[in-house]
């Protein structure tokens, strides 16, 4: 009997994205398409509790399982979550999600799946690092083997490719670009931004969209979010100008930083303050033009090419590519 | 016939490490060790011509190859050198030699190595790389899989290895550590530096061993060297204290770091300046303590457990030890 020439195209990993704000799971194919109509939404936030976000986790991915075309099969279970980790007893403790602090959703997860009759290989990697993925298998790094993906939003993450391979770290935390110090002074005064666990010179803590808002408003800025910054930039606010300049120098530092210990060819930035301007591009790249060092000049800086799916696509990826996993 | 239990014992690598001083081969068995009275010098600097720099580098590999035991052969040769370096087409641009730039080093002593009958092997990678081997094989991070490797000398370079697998980069030179910036408050002021190449936020523009004797010195330390400084230091002088204490400070916020992006379990530091005094690695270990991701906090820094053999062990862990080589 011949093979069925379809049957890898219907092999679906179930991917969950776990994040401050809300959980979510589809299904995607092995060439990273979401099946439609199997992408599910839960809150999760600050003030859930264990049970709660357990509903939350539980349903999606139940709703999401249960969107299993016909003659489909899942062949394992991706889970992309805000980090810190333990990759390796499978804990996640989110930064942003104080009920759960070591909180096992590897064997959370893995419950709902054996419920469902699914005995299947369930993966957990930070969300940073499920991205980053997603941008190599489907996205702007594709046939890039040296690449840091980031997300600037309400924090800036990010994940590692290094040499084709993922790079996720002993504990899964590698990727933390939010929390490596940059040291730049902007227009004269030194680049010093909000706290951020007490430490002001962490780029997440200048550089990220809330901190980038509360800069501006410092200096006069009379907005409240980061679409409303970015409207003013549009319009031509002299302070939203500033800010988004002294944020796109502070993210091109920490890129320099990161490619003078990594020889990185390319990172790809998503997340929604990424979406500003494209200027805040252009700001990233004039540090790394004028970098001493060729081999940091080399880098190149791209907008993330994934949509909203992109986390999905890779949590997906920690299946269906599983092979660039430690 | 039986086969030599001795052979392997008997397969040399030929180990050149080249630096802005001296360029320095010698002979490293299998196990590590110089093959005594293998190992010789020859100057380089930064007024060194290309003939002359040509005669010390052919020099010290034709005396070094003329030491090969009877019964023994040579395996590989194995160049660490100074940054930045063109991995792919084996061309090196040692910032404190001005007369090479993009000066193909390997094929220079891939030709001495013809010369003299060897048809062997020649790898060349940039010296941090190489030390950070030899610490892996024979010295500080035996064992451990996510290490970063330092020296704290004239400058400051490393090398890391990340799950097991040597981070070369594409161009050979991942690794660069010091310069990756540093943004913390030392004492309330800014924790800038000396320029280097323009940024006095490089770890190495505020840390290396000259940029804290000049600090000390712009802060009444009348000596010029950091042997001088270590000395005062062990006397009790309260300048020198500080001087280390805010390197340690310096050298411990780039760690952290480095750790927040890569997941690091142990740094193993050497060089001439490591040594002024032990309470150096305290400062660097205060840092990490009170970060706040425990991920970070695991990071051990430990000094190196090289001698001055060193480099060229991990010169001849490029030959020796190739499999752990991108």
């Amino acid at each position: 009997m011949p093979t069925d020439p379809t049957a890898s195209a219907r092999a679906y990993a179930l991917a969950v994205d776990f994040g401050g704000t809300k959980v979510e799971a589809a299904l995607v194919d092995t060439d990273g398409r979401l099946v439609e109509g199997s992408r599910h939404r839960r809150p999760t936030g600050r003030n859930a509790t264990v049970p709660e976000l357990e509903d939350s986790v539980g349903g999606v991915v139940r709703a999401a399982a249960a969107s299993l075309p016909d003659g489909a099969r899942i062949v394992g279970v991706g889970i992309g979550s805000a980090g810190p980790i333990d990759r390796a007893r499978g804990l996640v403790s989110p930064l942003n999600v104080p009920h759960w602090r070591d909180y096992p959703m590897r064997d959370y997860v893995a419950s709902v799946a054996a419920e469902l009759g699914l005995d299947v290989p369930v993966v957990l990697e930070m969300d940073g690092v499920a991205i980053t993925m997603a941008e190599h298998w489907v996205g702007a790094a594709q046939g890039v083997d040296n690449v840091m993906g980031m997300v600037i939003s309400t924090g800036i993450g990010g994940g590692l490719i290094v040499g084709g391979r993922v790079i996720t770290g002993p504990t899964g935390n590698a990727g933390h670009i939010g929390h490596v110090e940059v040291g730049a002074t902007f227009g004269g005064k030194a680049l010093r931004g909000e706290d951020t666990f007490g430490n002001p010179y962490a780029l997440e803590a200048m550089a990220s969209g809330p901190h980038t808002v509360a800069w501006a408003r410092q200096h006069g800025f009379e907005g409240a979010t980061g679409e409303e910054l970015a409207a003013a930039y549009a319009a031509g606010d002299l302070v939203a100008r500033e800010a988004i300049a002294r944020t796109g120098e502070a993210v091109g530092r920490a890129i320099a930083s990161a490619t003078a210990l990594l020889d990185l060819e390319l990172v790809a930035i998503g997340g929604g303050f990424s979406h500003s301007t494209p200027d805040l591009f252009d700001h990233m790249r004039t540090v790394i033009e004028h970098h001493y060092f060729p081999f940091v000049r080399k880098v190149r800086i791209v907008p993330s090419a994934l949509s909203s799916e992109g986390p999905l696509i890779g949590a997906a990826a920690l299946i269906h590519r599983a092979h660039l996993l430690p």
